[in-house]
């Protein structure tokens, strides 16, 4: 999983159908200081995370399916948890 | 899914026998802006994008194949959706 | 596998089920003398390993659900020793 | 699929036996304009493919197999066509 | 595939027993030429490999699991091939 910040969401008016009713978000990965670092990217949400959070992001196909609790869902990329805060030790 | 922008096709009449068929389209990854962030690289169609269109792909086997519709399809990514527009927020 | 250093860990009180019950640290990338490289990330823990430590870190699912003992669980990065110590020859 | 060039080959006389009968060549991914991209690293050839050819490279274990045919050739990347042209518009 | 050259080995005597009796090497990727690309990362061996070798590393779960002839091994990455030489042309 990586940390990453949503930004908004991504309007697709003609996608494949599996993706209809899904909700997608544009999220920007950080660092464990909340800074950017590297590619913005989309991923399917599960925990109703909105833009401003920082999000737990599950970046495999399988643990995407076993998340959205479905085999078909053509998801590679799945918010799966919203972080309260980032405790740095050692 | 990442967010590209389709530059055009790539024609290759010496291929694989199970890529006949099929349309491919060399897209290249852009942010939540349009900018350009990274490498072109070739992925096969689903919603019928043409050259300019901003699109979502997905970059794993298996939803490719779910997408596509078959088992069969060696593709690893896959056009799924043409943007409209990205909505920033937050 | 790579090598990791353990920075902390990520408290996140809205997530996903499947991810109760389960210790995630946040771990930094490190080469073989111990330098910081690329973008910290969430992993699962398997071997109580705790901030300040150097650790292997596998990055595949099937791995991760391999070392955890189940097919539920949706970890794509699992931490699966403390290192002792890197020898470099030749 | 990404673009790439052939440079070689590489001659490992010590191998892990299922790679023995294997083509394997050495290549440089390129962008759309034959610049290069990135690191060279070691593909399967699956359609004769020669030193100086710009080809299409698929990097997915379950893509590679279906292309060569068997669920047993452990290669992750293979070449799967010959580039004629890249035609850029829009 | 990509080439690396062995750096040595990692040393951690607290790990999960599934990596109990497998050799792990810390490898650095390097470029046709033998030339530093990329971070080192660790890799099970297949091949007696040493360090110094000019090492074949397939990065991909299952190649791992079918080279290593057991699906309960938890590698991702295996180094598969010394390299005698690389041949450039074309």
């Amino acid at each position: 999983m990586i940390l990453a910040r949503v930004l908004g969401n991504v309007v697709a008016t003609k996608k494949h159908p599996s993706y209809t009713g899904h909700k997608t978000l544009i999220v920007q990965p950080v660092d464990e200081y909340g800074n950017d670092t590297g590619t913005s990217f989309v991923a399917c949400d599960s925990v109703q995370a909105g833009p401003g959070d920082v999000v737990l992001v599950e970046q495999e196909g399988n643990c995407a399916r076993q998340i959205l609790g479905t085999l078909k869902d053509p998801f590679h990329s799945v918010i799966c948890g919203i972080v309260d805060r980032v405790k740095l030790e050692g």
